[in-house]
């Protein structure tokens, strides 16, 4: 390089999105300022679309509540939750990014083992940009970091990998626990550093958590959606366990991967236990039969998009677990019109930076 | 506890055997002294019977040579490899205890990040007694270690786990690379110290490396078969691959939890990258069918045992591989042999101490 600006370029700048919901004001990002200061946020205000939310000086930005998500999706914004920190999703459908990194607000910057504070964001980066192996278990972990490669007994076939769709990072602090164990264990903390990503084999379904999630929205983005949560619903705090399920399903089917492992974030906050478990309790039954029914999906050789999957997946649900509950038949629709509203946002190029641009608040 | 002993009784002291393949003296077990020394060792001999291998005074051991292993075998002495250390599996074949670890002679203490020696064997130990989660992916890990549990959103009705019949150690310093990467990448050492230990999930392979490894011989013992390498064999190194390959599938079926992860060895010596290319190079071919393979392998209802397994696995890889290369035909025949070996030392628990405590070496 032949001079360098005084602040270095950061990675994907201009190609990713920080989505974060939010109900109160963003002092969070203060600490986050370091590293998420030169990307543009996108912030979905859940609840009373009045309030104003504050942002700290200086971010780029741009908000939506309520009442921007009804004016865009007109009665399509019924698939967007309310009341839940699900609303995240719609984020992602205006991203106009290839690449969306969300956080939740009570996720701070964690510090590695040596002490120094961990940059999440370009962890997940790292992660989206090298390979994912789901074929084949590397037990150095991921062969792609430095310091690492494929072990004695790796097919040669299979080191090229594929491409990474999901990153799944993890927390330092409060773990992610359900209601009962958060009953259970009230002061277990995670202290555990753990130096590794891998990727989740094929076929194994796993517990994907929203705080602190990074992802690449071309390959994966209309399948992330976060379901019906929250205000009007039997149901919370499976949102981004109904998007883990569908992603992996289709990751699976289309030859994606999906890390896990780092980056750390640090939580801060443990949320209610008896708040919680009112929300998970129909979620604690409902998983021992919407499990079975993910592990057993398989998709049409002419599903060979992220929509004509999750539309398919939209069909097996209803047909399969709209006998658990009628909630499935309900959430199987809303998964239809997530992929209607999703194309008519993103279809066209031209379209889509008109249209949305519209509702942006203006940044500092 | 009432009074306690000077030097503590370690964990299964009376129930597992440390199985060691040598053809030089044991001097690496002085590091070892403080975590083996109450434990039994079962040495195998490689290579010429007549050179006396030297073990470290005060250590409790049975050593068998070729002429043991073809006195106590006769004819089915055929299947247990000569001039390679996969000669090791004759020694999970003869012990009497419910858990082997086996260890190859290069290995040291490693340490953890603290300074602190780490006790491969404990660490083994409590990976073998605790069970392991091979439906469903938990993203903190084994969920059974201290400070870490079931995170949100995994199902209840698994949380019980199943019980783990093998745990795979990692190592520090000389990772176990085959030839071409060693060949490449003549300098790379590990030096990452991965704080965790999980389940392969159900339905995903790894490769296997037998220098650091323990299992639960009652549950998975008779599968643990080396295969032919080494001295008239076309193909070398690929022993603990393919007992990684055929212990996987039979878990899978029976049930059964494989761990890997923690505990770290130091590997204090990388093999010779030419000798290696030399044994490995078919290997390197076969394994892009022999994976396949194993991937597509399914086994019936009525294997129910782990010996029923291995023979209808047999019979597969002598149909399907045996069209690779005749040498498959050979080590279809050798893996009936090997069960037809083990269940005539193990059938009858008199018999068994009556036979194999006659070759035994006076423990010092």
């Amino acid at each position: 390089m032949a001079a360098s600006s005084s602040k270095p370029v950061p990675l994907l700048k201009d190609e990713l999105d920080i989505v974060i919901p939010t109900i109160r004001n963003l002092d969070f990002l203060e600490m986050w300022r370091p590293f998420f200061e030169q990307y543009h946020l996108i912030i979905v205000q859940d609840g009373d679309p009045t309030k104003v939310i504050k942002v700290p000086e200086g971010f780029d930005y741009e908000l939506y509540n309520r009442n921007d998500i009804n004016r865009i999706l007109g009665p399509k914004a019924s698939c967007i939750s309310f009341k839940d920190s699900a609303c995240r999703c719609f984020g992602y459908m205006v991203s106009k990014k290839k690449y969306i990194y969300t956080i939740d607000d009570d996720c701070f910057v964690a510090k590695d083992p040596t002490g120094h504070d961990i940059n999440a964001l370009e962890q997940h980066i790292k992660n989206l940009l090298s390979p994912s192996t789901p074929f084949f278990f590397n037990t150095l972990y991921d062969p792609y970091r430095d310091g690492a490669d494929f072990v004695r007994g790796y097919p040669f076939s299979l080191r090229e990998g594929v491409p990474t769709a999901v990153s799944h990072g993890l927390w330092l602090n409060i773990p992610d626990y359900d209601a009962p164990t958060q009953l259970v264990k009230p002061h277990e903390r995670n202290t555990r550093f753990v130096d590794a990503v891998l990727t989740i084999p094929k076929g194994s379904l796993f517990p994907m958590c929203g705080m602190n999630l990074a992802f690449n929205r071309e390959l994966i983005g209309p399948a992330m959606y976060f379901g019906l949560m929250g205000d009007g619903q039997p149901i919370g705090r499976y949102d981004d366990m109904w998007a883990g399920w569908c992603i992996k399903v289709i990751c699976d089917h289309l030859g994606l991967g999906v890390k896990t492992g780092l980056p750390y974030i640090w939580h801060s906050k443990a949320s209610n236990p008896f708040v919680n478990l009112k929300k998970e309790y129909k979620g604690i039954f409902w998983q021992e039969e919407i499990i079975p029914f993910f592990q057993a999906a398989t998709l049409s050789k002419d599903a060979t998009s992220v929509q004509k999957c999750y539309i398919e997946l939209s069909k097996q649900v209803k047909e399969k677990l709209g006998t658990v509950d009628p909630y499935f038949v309900k959430l199987a629709d809303a998964m239809v019109t997530w992929i209607e509203a999703w194309d008519e946002l993103n279809n066209s190029a031209e379209e889509k930076t008109t249209e949305n641009k519209a509702p942006v608040a203006a940044a500092k």
